[in-house]
């Protein structure tokens, strides 16, 4: 395994080497989205600073599994690389003490329901003032604007909006089963990459323009699922085609599938073309299909799916799937046993490449992190891996104090009174 | 319906009002994510330059529902705000004049396989010789080194390596299906939003810094697709646990599912804390559930999340799928239809934002177009659609002449000799 070996959170954060290294981003987040979005700057070297209300701080400290009291051990990536301070926002003294932050930041990330910074008092012209040509990214289950803007965003109906749970699952008829999860918090994230990507680009339109202006960068979870489902709205407009799930299989080639395994694991198989088809039924050992008419050609194969499927699931399911992966590869027919997370932890090329780091965090002895994406080389480095997530305000001396030079005596009386 | 009526493909593009207005970026793509990330950045107002194989151009053009001759529906939302090109990147001559247009750019964008822009002679040299500090942006299935780097990028695969696939799938034991695809090109999508995002940070890191280096960003399919995967790995890590699939439930919060109406749709409910969850008994006028020891707390409801489930949907089933989301909404309990694009082409919301846009594209007439993401406001606008997905080769005469200056009689010879 490739060690990548991180010395405890330092008191002040090292030099980082990522192309963001000069950004400074403050998150008033919680949950994914805006945490997640915040992290991928992180990660490129951004210094994040992070509001926690004080106590327990971001709800995603207690999912998942935990070791010890402290933070769930997803904490220690989902929080990695930012700095955690706490404030109260429901404090009298929040506002002010937040738009001092605000000053002295390029950009600001939140992911409350909207309309909730301009309760907090944070609205346009206070953020604007208080920092010209301020990047603000708002990441909500809906967008900022439209009837539904004030529902609550659940990540499981912002994906059924967006389109994408339609399609994981099986045509009419193969099951009474309810289309599954992607099983993964996907439209979080893919509204995070939107929010990182776009605060980037208002960063560049400020740094060109130098206009005093608020840009606001207003993502949507519904829009970033919507974002990725190809020609299905085009197709439907001009020819009122409604895309349909296609189960485990892909509409237009054949064979392309997965396949049960003696072991009980599965093997995705591409051998969609006819050479590749060609090779699978000579490594099966039965040649005379590749000139059976039922397969000759795509059309024919697409056709004829479920018989083909069969014929296949029926070699696999005498060999194990390491075994089957192991002699389509050798004839370089595209196959893949379907990962776990033990198997991900132990791929050659993730760990050739460094994907899977191992961490020193305080809380859990070593633990393995995915790397920063994306990777960089030539002349410019990734801004690593400097530290694991922060305890609930592990950096409120060095933030209240060093950044915005706050006594130690007005620290204990803010910490007294219960706003930081 | 918000109409944004586009004009025909026009000479020029126009001033273009996005955040990314001062970039030129040149691709060197096909099929969906080296082309998605530059249209992403194209949508932003980027200047693209797409360079396609004379005559059939990009494999997209010819993927999914046609009208007419030309290229697919789904290209006039792939390929626009770009213009196109032709270079036959196996002729003499290619080299020096994709060098020329290097020259001219601030990014280059690629997801051939890793080496082949070395084998046309676009090694890590020539390309910082002829654009010092050009960010190069190479997006593959496996990254640029390592054990794999070599093998073919298949979407299917990649997202079976990177994790996803496993974790849209039932429990064992709940079925002998497979897990089913997420239905569209998932894996390319997420690995374009990182191209994107690493693209600007380069460029960050690039104007700060002003030195000529080559600036390479190394984006692959498998390892976005792991970015997603939460707590996985370093769960899996420290003790040994693997995440296994909980189909269309969540695994912890009950009862969230989706669940069959009467008319064969599906209703999602997230029903999962308890005041919803009796707020949901007094609606479907079965009270006693929320006393039923089964069902009184979280963790007793998910112990026997199967009872009632069944008994939820007993109730749907009894009503249509919007009469069923009417009644929910009503009294505040998160559902939804699980959407088709349909019901996307026509949601209130998306329509309201302006999600849903019109475009005219001059060989299909109106079209259905997902606005640019993300959306913009205060200081800065998007750079909206400024025109759909040209013909092969549409802007030849202003790149070639305009761009570079080649004489009329020069593209002439060089498109007569099979060059462009």
């Amino acid at each position: 395994m490739s060690a990548q070996p991180t010395a405890a959170p330092p008191a002040t954060p090292p030099l980082a080497e990522g192309p963001l290294t000069r950004l400074r981003v403050l998150e008033l987040g919680h949950f994914i989205a805006g945490p997640f979005c915040t992290r991928l700057m992180a990660d490129l070297g951004a210094d994040v600073i992070k509001v926690e209300a004080p106590g327990r701080g971001d709800p995603v400290r207690g999912w998942g599994e935990m070791q010890g009291g402290r933070s769930s051990i997803w904490w220690s990536v989902h929080g990695r690389n930012k700095r955690s301070i706490t404030l109260n926002m429901k404090s009298a003294r929040a506002k002010a003490l937040l738009l001092d932050l605000v000053r002295e930041c390029d950009v600001l990330v939140e992911n409350y329901r909207p309309g909730q910074l301009e309760r907090w008092g944070l609205d346009h012209d206070a953020l604007q003032r208080a920092r010209p040509g301020l990047v603000l990214v708002r990441i909500s289950g809906y967008g900022q604007s439209g009837p539904y803007a004030d529902r609550s965003a659940f990540g499981v109906i912002g994906e059924a909006i967006g389109g994408i749970r339609r399609l994981t699952a099986f045509p009419d008829g193969v099951t009474d089963l309810p289309p599954a999860r992607t099983g993964v918090s996907l439209g979080d994230s893919v509204a995070a990459l939107y929010g990182a990507f776009g605060a980037l680009a208002a960063i560049l339109d400020q740094r060109a323009r130098q206009t005093p202006e608020l840009r606001v960068v207003d993502v949507a979870l519904t829009e970033s699922v919507l974002s990725l489902m190809e020609g299905c709205l085009p197709e439907y407009g001009l020819l009122g085609k409604v895309r349909e799930p296609t189960g485990s299989t892909l509409p237009t080639n054949a064979p392309s599938n997965a396949y049960r395994c003696k072991d009980g694991e599965w093997v995705l198989i591409a051998a969609n073309s006819t050479p590749l088809f060609v090779a699978l039924a000579t490594l099966m050992d039965r040649p005379a299909l590749a000139r059976d008419p039922r397969f000759a050609e795509n059309p024919d194969r697409v056709r004829h799916a479920e018989a083909l499927d069969a014929i296949i699931g029926e070699w696999t399911g005498g060999l194990t799937v390491d075994d089957a992966v192991e002699r389509l590869n050798a004839v370089n027919i595209p196959a893949t046993k379907i990962y776990s997370v033990a198997d991900i932890a132990n791929d050659r090329q993730f760990l050739a490449r460094g994907m899977i780091r191992e961490v020193e965090d305080p809380a859990f002895g070593t633990v393995l992190h995915p790397a920063p994406l994306p990777m960089f080389s030539g002349g410019v480095a990734s801004g690593g891996i400097r530290w694991p997530g922060p305890e609930v305000g592990a950096h409120n001396a060095e933030v209240y104090g060093g950044l915005l030079g706050l006594s130690q005596t007005m620290m204990e009386q803010l910490a007294a009174e219960g706003v930081i």
